[in-house]
């Protein structure tokens, strides 16, 4: 059913002061930068082994991660788990009494369809479903 | 130089309040659950593809994790990186001006050496390298 970590959404003030410790200390592999509009974000890619860590700016005040840092500070943010069927997926959860943030998969990142998980039902961590086609598995 | 995530750290309450969400919901397979004397904590391991959920319950209120979870609440605690030489990984993050709670790597669960970053360094995410021998990397 979930067949890896897709990737681990970390919330930072900036990409461009964060992005060193990891590409020149932990000499992860870049893979891109790409903007999220409808999230307000610009997000950066980095490979960790078959999972990414996943960078997350706000661009707007208005972004969910804008007020997370507010209120948390920057730091881990949400674990996306990949799966194959993603609305069967979220079938199970609902029927497990897990309450779905989305009921219907969004657009996320990198062309995914993805649904979230309320931390109210998962011991205050935000898992994301998360479901890749074809070669960007 | 990192070849995985090795474990996502999540600290908890309670395993058994917690377990049921992983085994029950998201059908994750269960490895073990281990006492961590030094640490003062009970860890579950669940496997999600190359890399472990470690569910941490503190043993005692002198646990940090209990003082995470009396500060933060319950929800994601530390993103732990497998590596192979982690003396070598040590010294480099130090030449880097990486701030390291452990210099000298300590004995971890699993009986893995381990060693963590001082979150001041890297943008507030608590960051454990990670050395398994043999069979259980």
């Amino acid at each position: 059913m979930i067949k890896k970590i897709d990737h681990i959404g970390i919330a930072v003030r900036s990409l461009e002061e964060a992005l060193p410790f990891y590409t020149d200390c932990l000499k992860l592999p870049l893979l891109g930068i790409e903007e999220v509009e409808s999230e307000k974000l610009k997000v950066a890619f980095l490979q960790a082994g078959e999972t990414k860590l996943e960078l997350l700016e706000p661009t707007s005040e208005e972004s969910a991660v804008a007020k997370f840092i507010e209120k948390r500070g920057e730091g881990l943010h949400h674990v996306a788990l990949a799966v194959d069927d993603i609305k069967e997926r979220i079938k199970e959860m609902k029927e497990n009494g897990i309450r779905m943030i989305q009921d219907v998969p969004k657009a996320g990142a990198g062309g995914a369809q993805v649904a979230f998980m309320h931390p109210k039902s998962t011991g205050s961590v935000l898992y994301e479903f998360c479901e890749k086609k074809g070669m960007d598995k």
